[in-house]
């Protein structure tokens, strides 16, 4: 730990893209050190990402010193990696602030500066707008570079690969910079990154071309006919020109390579980088680094320091390594994931996949216990849903964790791939609803786009034990794809979560008998219920609580039984109200009203997320400015029931 | 086209792999001629893929011939190449009803056949599903082959890229046939076509593989040290072992190459399979076939004979290239085209981009005239969306040209990179609503998809010169992500589709005047109101027609208007009730009431497509089953509006 102490807090909160500029090599690099240390001691209060960013200084600071942002335009993959991009583009004074409401963001975002060139939460985003603002550039005849910051892990994603493709094709002047640290969120997977391992493992080339020299070197010494000395050489010479360079599989694809690079050696980095900063045609860099370089915590364990929550960082001492706090209620992550494991051990048939969130989802506790059952595909979510549907039709039970937002690069894969053939793919939505990250991972679209598909069934529990008692029951049944959604936040009662009950998951739950008004609650928003209630009961209401589990199919004889009971229904959901649970409430009523003409209906409001994406903040600010929270609950329904 | 007098009419309807199993090389070899003549002799009657399908015959055949399906899994991409598979997998007397309703499918389907062992429409899949039914058969200890088609257009969609890049990871034992024909939909495209080009051209690792063989030749004719004889000989060896071999992307990606392989030498593809079959790991087949193989006039154009519709085929002797027919009404996909070329050439700073839709877009015809404002980026739907944004950051405004069906790929880039930072990108989203070709390209998700999207702006044109104006609009106001939705189907009044008018997109239009009911009528289903008016009208019906051309926003003044008017509201969209625009309505009518207690309300019902998949046959029958014709609607409007 002895690093931390020997770095010098000097950094002007001011410093900007001029200032990098003017700096030599070595002021660079005492600059990265220092950067280093305040960034650890930033994030140690704030939480954030720290191994990312640690491993990305130096890139960082070599890109503002060779190119001119914002004229030049730096496009960042995952937009996690820029703490040190904004902390030396003027917002070093602001990080106090990071991932708080209203404060600074914790990933790349135009509307807050300039320098900033691009929003970007989630991956391998980031070559195609390079290449969208190359031609943009070249359409308006301006000058300036575009440089793409992408990692090894971005590269799996597809679209990335697709972007390589078409600008390959289309040869238009574009810098792409690949951050090679070996590891996405979890563990560094595929053909390609394997590929890119042997790059930096072997430098083989190297070898068989000195080999090649040394024929030269012995010919010298032999007597050879002129006639066939001049043919090995030219062999040779022919042979050395076509002998796999380190890169080739870019340049096969069009893509001029350069490196590897040492990403730690700011000077070669820099040097690179002026080296094909006035190349034409598209480029490729491939910079080495280290997760969590300069933090030996996080160097030796870059998965646990990927994300830091502040909570859990405001007990660690920044030099120490603190081990996970044990006592905590569970998440409805660990819930997931233990119930999948005790199901396991039950049912051959399950198999878990995971499109590079196995950490975040708690999943590598199951690969430990299940490693030949546990596919994490890298960040390929179309992938991983297709793949799942081949499964499935084969006699396996794919169990797919992805998180909601990600979801949402997957959505064609649902309909396509297990929809129309009715698959049973079991889909666990985690951090279904609002999360602190911001716009980018607001986990809001997945119940709407999840029920407009045939054939699909989604589930929200309200507690940890119903979570448990619905993924047992769906892999029991293996009637069809399913989901059950839940937020990223601890689990309610996670103490009753043991065992497993097979329950009819589309029958709602009467958690409340009352006089009125009704409330519908799907998935967490129960639980908010039951917090509102002392403050209805206040206001003098006597509310009817429904646990709706089932979104999708609805529980008709339950909402039949209050809708033509007259009286006031109010929807809940932590979603878009747009096409969503209180959606699906208002399509039944709508369609049930006209078979029973006559009957008076109950009158409906939907709470949920209005038409707008919603901001980064801790998740109870961002649930009560939403109207989510048990007060704002308390004040809606109150204010409609009197109307 | 003397070809087609030499071909016997002989095969069996009955034939069955276990008949090509028996057959010799020559007999193959016949066998794919007569079944060439027979396949353009159906498709000339039923219309359908005839070139790609002309291109696959000798593969087919060899499959079937080496596999055994269907214990082996023979999984297709994009599965309207495989009406040879059809043909000798018990489904050859059955070819008169292709594509017809309740006929047999144009796609693979399982529910067809034992023999095809998934459903594909969509392209990119094959891979992924093939990775899953590899891990699903190693979990179960089965010893099946999997093996995935696909074509060099599908190797360009991201999906298959992240599969590849897997299946590199995992080493499972996958069979990969790539069938490369130089050509997706519309033209080979992007650095890997290029490089899989390249390996075609120059077939070049030969020629140098070959000199250094002839090193060891000269060697022998002249006296060396033993030593340096050896060391030269190892070099050589090592050399010739790391020099790039036809497949080196693919093989440094952890895929064994195989290739390239004649694919119209049914000898050499049974070899080339025969020899892969039993290696352990994943294996990579490349096979060059030319699309239309076999038929004159196809092999010249095959992008004309991509798809054959029966009714243009029908007036076509199967000798003769019959010219388009010219006189007929204008498509919307012809009226978007034109009104893009129109708007383009007073609007320096739009660009088209489609994703391998060119043809069927009729964006060609736009590439005539701009070639440097046109990008087909293959089939990339991600990779399309995301570039848009790119440009429409640097200030170009991007017209992205793709079908519904298809835009279920890149929702994640919509919301994720268009949607967020409220960019002006225009989608101009065709084939929206049914068409012919069944459950994988219906286009019935977008509705409510789209509206979902904070920012955006869903529209649909009732007719030839409205989509003309909205796209018009659009293009000068560029405030924002907004979309126009247009049916496969001839334009409404295609006559009038000339000029521009700015109009106010979200103020819907009063089409007709009455007492009632009233119809929010969207996109195409204005026109169908139009032609049920007459029957309402019979039925003593006097209603009100509005054309709803905006889903989102909704035209809140109007709604108003009738919403508190009592009465009864019918909502009508050709896409799934689940979400869309009746959903939207019924969201704001609920949410209106609770504004405005104690006032009566309209009753509203909703026609849509209701929560199932949609099959194929003519478009006229699906919409007549699915409750959206003239008839229909009369039918449930006369019966709503008397409850």
């Amino acid at each position: 730990m002895s690093t931390l102490l020997n770095f010098p807090q000097i950094v002007d909160a001011a410093i900007s893209p001029a200032d990098i500029k003017r700096m030599s090599t070595e002021e660079l690099t005492r600059l990265a050190r220092t950067l280093r240390q305040d960034l650890i001691q930033s994030v140690s209060k704030t939480g954030g990402h720290l191994a990312s960013n640690l491993g990305i200084v130096e890139i960082t600071l070599a890109l503002h010193k060779v190119f001119d942002s914002p004229k030049d335009k730096l496009v960042w993959d995952v937009g996690h990696q820029i703490y040190i991009h904004k902390m030396v583009t003027g917002r070093k004074h602001r990080f106090g602030s990071l991932r708080q409401y209203k404060g600074l963001s914790g990933f790349v975002t135009p509307v807050e500066s300039e320098h900033d060139s691009f929003l970007a939460g989630h991956s391998s985003t980031s070559i195609s707008l390079a290449v969208g603002m190359a031609i943009a550039r070249d359409h308006r005849n301006a000058k300036n570079k575009v440089v793409a910051v992408i990692g090894d892990g971005g590269l799996t994603g597809g679209m990335a690969l697709e972007a390589i493709n078409h600008l390959g094709h289309i040869q238009k002047d574009v810098i792409i910079v690949l951050n090679d640290n070996e590891m996405s969120i979890s563990e560094n997977l595929g053909g390609f990154s394997q590929y890119m391992k042997r790059i930096k493992e072997t430098w083989f080339y190297k070898d068989i071309k000195q080999k090649l020299d040394l024929i030269e070197d012995e010919l010298d010494e032999v007597p050879v006919e002129p006639i066939i000395r001049d043919l090995i050489l030219t062999v040779k010479k022919e042979a050395k020109s076509r002998i796999e360079t380190p890169g080739i599989v870019f340049e096969k694809l069009g893509i001029n390579y350069c490196g590897p690079i040492d990403g730690h050696d700011v000077g070669a980095v820099v040097a690179a980088f002026e080296m094909v900063k006035h190349r034409s045609g598209p480029q490729l860099v491939h910079v080495i680094t280290q997760k969590g370089k300069g933090y030996a915590p996080a160097e030796a364990d870059s998965i646990k320091y990927h994300g830091i929550s502040a909570s859990q960082q405001e007990k660690v001492e920044p030099s120490v390594v603190a081990p996970p706090a044990q006592a905590k209620p569970k998440t409805y992550s660990q819930v997931f994931t233990e119930a999948l494991i005790d199901i396991a051990a039950i049912n051959d048939d399950i198999v878990a996949i995971t499109p590079a969130t196995a950490e975040g989802s708690g999943l590598v506790q199951f690969a430990k216990v299940y490693p030949d059952r546990f596919f994490d595909v890298a960040i390929c979510e179309q992938h991983a849903v297709t793949m799942a549907a081949g499964l499935a039709k084969e006699g396996v039970l794919p169990v797919v964790s992805i998180y909601s937002t990600f979801l949402q690069r997957a959505m064609d894969q649902v309909i396509h791939d297990v929809g129309i053939l009715n698959l049973p793919v079991i889909f666990g939505i985690d951090r279904g609803g609002l999360v602190e990250d911001g716009e980018t991972h607001q986990g809001v679209f997945d119940i709407s786009h999840m029920r407009s598909v045939p054939n699909m069934r989604v589930y929200a529990p309200a507690n940890a034990k119903e979570l448990r008692d619905l993924l047992y029951t769906l892999s029991v049944e293996r009637s069809g794809p399913a989901a059950i959604r839940f937020p990223r936040d601890k689990a309610v009662r996670s103490e009753d979560a043991v065992g497993f009950e097979k329950i009819n998951p589309n029958e709602w739950q009467i958690v409340r008998q009352g006089n009125g008004p009704v409330l519908f609650a799907y998935g967490a928003m129960v639980e908010t219920c039951m917090q509102a209630m002392p403050l209805l009961l206040e206001k003098g209401l006597d509310p009817i609580l429904v646990n709706a589990r089932s979104c999708k199919p609805l529980d008709t004889v339950t909402m039949d039984r209050f809708l033509f009971g007259g009286g006031k229904i109010v929807t809940l959901e932590e979603g878009y109200i747009s096409g969503g649970f209180g959606s699906a409430v208002l399509e039944y009523a709508a369609a049930a009203r006209s078979n029973r003409p006559g009957r008076k209906q109950a009158e409906i409001a939907c709470i949920g997320i209005r038409d707008h994406f919603v901001e980064h903040g801790a998740r109870n600010i961002l649930l009560d400015i939403n109207g989510l929270s048990p007060q704002k609950v308390a004040e809606f329904v109150a204010e409609f029931a009197k109307a």
